[in-house]
Order: structure tokens, then C-alpha cells, then sequence
């Protein structure tokens, strides 16, 4: 099930993209024509929060409503607005820095490469969807840079999480551009402020539930600016798998429902080009996970 | 005032604590008996969220109850558990690194002084209250420090705010231990896992309205462990003042009101020893900032 959180007729609803369909259901709708009751959340957030409970009640709906579509809770995709699958996480974005090799040595050298661990974050005023509009922040940066990723969102709460359990912690999966003022990452020495101006988080179209993918520790990623494409990858290359990241996070730190976690950039971002060639006004990312989709933005002032 | 988030019987209500009288007002309850209505939220972050309009209420209640004083909406303060006033921020707590040159020194040399501010974050899964237990985690980390800190509460959401209208913007002032783990801090590099292990930002006793604070930048701090002297100092010290933080956070970045900065920590830490003395279980850590309070914790298992 690929799971979003989009807007129709100016109301914010979570709904279930059915695959190669182009449709999507208003699963609070649906509920209410199959059982007469509405208790799925409007927001995917506290739908992940409800857990198993959530999911059995989607799968109840989604049979049903292949039996009896209708066009009071089945709309077009076209016709949706979507938003950011979570669009106001409860907490700062994780993100893991330097997990592909290639990518560390591009950003300095072989000493680049992490023996640990990386983590930053990104404060949550930074996300937007799909197709919203990234702020080029011109008066504050000159070296706005580009990052596909793979985002992991965690379904079940838990410390200490060992390797052979993290992914059933999983709630899904989505997409991730961790957008990169280069210029304040390197004057700040710690990341946060580089990583966090406003709109610097691009996720999204929606959340694919962990059930449809086989392996996240092998996934192709591929990302394009204005249809050229500069990063080209698999999540095989992660120095550090999902398991790995889970367990070394919650070792200490208790993960939630909804936390988010950004696995690192592959090489190709703009700043490792000679000349580094960095985003402006006009330009478009995009990002595409194999078994995800597409996650697409343009760059505005 | 003083604004705390508290328990009493069992239900969680935000007070005002008078001056020097031990005494805390349920604000709700009060707000009642005045107005036969009750707008004040149950939480502070709520009632902060509300502007002005929450402390013109609070004005008006405080003013009633000082002539009307019950059992009913006002206690005793020993009779309340405090928990941290934000028990759980909306966001990670923004921390600023090495802001006093002693520190920045006694952790390395004159050249970890920094040109620019550096930020980091805690997540707020990290936060405990006053007199609230710091968990030692010795499967994780065998360093566990303390960082006594005066943090800023934001009150009025902005961006690009200019160092002339910073204060306008902060709601109040508390106290924060940046307790750290300086293994992990180091190992991984950037900081936020060595600085977000559960339980590792005690917060409180209240926050402190900044009315009642002349000057953030001239407040003496003091840390104790088992009742020795190890830090002291006066936010005079800070490389980066308070105004100077929030505009420069706030260049690229949204800040909400209930955001929280810890403005780094002053020379003194165990790290800085020699040898090195870190917290064990059984210690007692309590930070005082003058015009706040004093901040109580103990490490146990």
C-alpha cells in the first residue's frame, strides 16, 4: 500500500494509492460507506501511530472498496493535491551524512569515508511535497545543493532495537531530497543550520508500507536536474544498512512512531562537480526511488 | 512570572508561581472561578502559542486570585510535582556549541574557538524535569557529562529577525542541562546522538517571563555536583549573545513560538578535568542561573 496525505476540495485527508491505477481512496470516507463510522485519523501521522489496528482497518476498507467503488471516496490522482506524506513531523528530521563512500570521498577525501555513524537533523519547518516549491534563500546562501535519498519511517517504538529486528520497526518508506546550503554546512561546522532553511525538505509522493518492499538494502536511486541525470546509485552501497542505523540510533534514543530517517546521499551532488554547479531559481529535482516512485520539485525565489 | 507545567493529582495543569511565596496557581481552575469559563490550556506550549491574548488572561487572573486567594486554585508548591515546563517540544531543542571561549578551550585549543555559531540539536525525547532522574545508560556511553545552559523560549514566530527585534521574539528564559554523552560525541561526529540519549535534557524548574529578566546577557551560572563548585560564570561570557543567536538561526529559518535554544555551556565541564570526572549514578547535578532558579537532578540507572 503506498499511503498519502493530500488535499481535495480544500480538505487535508489520508488516503491509499492503489498501484498504476491513478486512484486514490479517501480512506476516512470509505470507512464511513463500510462500517458506518469514521475513525481513521485525518493525518497519516496518528494513522501510523495506531499501528496494526490502522493497517488491518486499510486492508478492510481496500477490499471493500474494490467491490463497491464509488466516486464519493475514489478520486482521480490528477485531481488531488498531494502534500508531504507526514507534513509536520514531531520531531527534527534524522538524517545519516557520508553513507555512500562515493559520496564522502567527492565532498573531500578517502579520509572522509566514516568508520561511525553520522547523524544530523533537519528541523521540521523545512518540509514540502511533492511539487512544492523549494526557496533558493538567496539573501542567505549561495550554494544551494541537491540530495536523493531514501527516507525510512519508523512504524513501532522502541530502544535498544538489535539489527534482526529493526525493519519490523518499519513502518514504510518514502523519499527524501535533503536540500543543502553548502556554504552555511561548511561555515556553521555542525549541520543543522545548513540543512534546515525553510522548505529544504522535499518528501514525499507518499509512503510505500514496508510490506511492498522486498529489499530496502537494495534499491536503485536516481536523481535528475532539469532531466540531466547526476546521481545514480543503489542502496546496496549504504556503508551503513537500514538494520545497522536502527540499532546504532536507538541504542540510547527511543524511536516513535513517525520519526523519520534520511539515509544518506549517493555521489553527484552539485558541490562535487568541477566546477560545483549549484541550484537556481527555475531549476527541477528529481528523485526516484525503484519500488517508491518519484519525488519531484522545482526551485523558486 | 514564573510559568510551570505541573501535576497535581494526578492531572497536569500550567501555574504561575508567585514570587518568593511558594505558592502555584492553577491557572485554569483560577481562570474559572473568575470568568466562569476555561480558555487557558492544560499545556504551556499551548498557552504560549497564544500570544499576548495568554498573558493579558494571566494578568488579569493573577491580579483576582491575589484577592481572592482559595485552596481550591492555589497550592503549595511542595505539593505539586513539576515536570519540565515543555515536556515535550514540537521540535528538537536547538543547541548552541563552544559559545564561551573557556569552554571551547578547556574541550581542545585557542583554535576551537568558533568564527561562526554552531548548532546542534536534542531530540525531544531527551527531555525530563526538575528533579527528574538522568539515566546513566552505561550499556552506551561511559561519559556522561553535564553542561549547565540558560536556554531561550521563543514566544513570536519569525523570519530574517534583525538582533534589534530579537527579544521581542523570546517568551521567557529557563534553565537547561545539555548533558552529554563525550564518547559518542565524539565517535560520530556531528552531535546529536552523543547528545540525545533519553533523559538527556533536564529542563526547568519554570520559565521564567522575560519581563522579569533586565538583561539575558549579564545572568550569573553555576553548576554543582554533589554540592562542588564546578562551573561559574555570567551569559556576559557568551561569544554569541541571545540576539545574535536568534538572528542567525532565523536567517534561513522559521522560528515558532515554544521553540527552544540552549545557549551553550561555560568552562567547567567534567570532560575538562584532569583527569577527566564524569557523572555516575548516585550524583546529584543542580545548575543555578540567577533571576531563574536552580535546576535538580540526579543520575540513577
Amino acid at each position: 500500500m503506498r499511503f498519502v496525505t493530500a488535499e481535495y476540495n480544500g480538505e487535508v485527508f489520508v488516503g491509499v494509492v492503489e498501484q498504476g491505477e491513478g486512484k486514490v481512496v479517501h480512506l476516512r470516507l470509505a470507512e464511513q460507506a463500510v462500517d458506518q463510522r469514521a475513525t481513521i485519523p485525518s493525518s497519516l501521522l496518528e494513522c501510523i501511530q495506531q499501528g496494526d489496528n490502522f493497517l488491518r482497518k486499510v486492508e478492510k476498507i481496500a477490499a471493500w472498496v474494490k467491490e463497491n467503488p464509488s466516486a464519493q471516496y475514489v478520486y482521480d490522482l490528477a485531481d488531488v493535491r498531494l502534500l508531504a506524506p507526514i507534513p509536520r513531523p514531531p520531531k527534527n528530521i534524522f538524517c545519516i551524512g557520508k553513507n555512500y563512500a562515493d559520496h564522502a570521498m567527492e565532498l573531500g577525501g578517502k579520509s572522509d569515508i566514516p568508520e561511525h555513524l553520522i547523524v544530523f537533523s533537519k528541523v521540521p519547518t523545512t518540509v514540502i511535497g511533492h511539487e512544492e516549491t523549494i526557496l533558493r534563500h538567496a539573501e542567505v546562501t549561495d550554494e544551494v545543493d541537491y540530495e536523493g535519498e531514501l527516507a525510512v519511517v519508523i512504524g513501532k517504538r522502541g530502544r535498544a532495537i538489535r539489527k534482526e529486528e529493526a525493519l519490523e520497526h518499519v513502518f514504510g518508506y518514502t523519499i527524501i531530497n535533503d536540500v543543502t546550503a553548502r556554504d552555511l554546512q561548511e561555515r556553521h561546522v555542525q549541520y543543522l543550520l545548513g540543512k534546515s532553511l525553510d522548505t529544504f525538505c522535499p518528501m514525499g509522493p507518499w509512503i510505500v508500507h514496508r510490506s511492498l518492499i522486498e529489499n530496502p538494502n537494495k534499491l536503485q536511486i536516481e536523481t535528475k536536474v532539469n532531466g540531466e541525470v547526476r546521481q545514480k546509485a543503489s542502496t546496496e552501497q549504504l556503508i551503513f544498512n537500514i538494520e545497522t542505523i536502527i540499532e546504532t540510533i536507538s541504542r540510547g534514543i527511543t524511536l516513535e512512531p513517525g520519526d523519520i530517517i534520511a539515509t544518506g546521499t549517493p555521489a553527484g551532488v552539485g558541490k562535487g562537480m568541477k566546477p560545483p554547479r549549484f541550484l537556481q531559481v527555475g531549476d527541477v529535482v528529481e528523485i526516484t526511488v525503484e519500488g517508491i516512485g518519484t519525488l519531484r520539485n522545482k526551485v523558486g525565489e
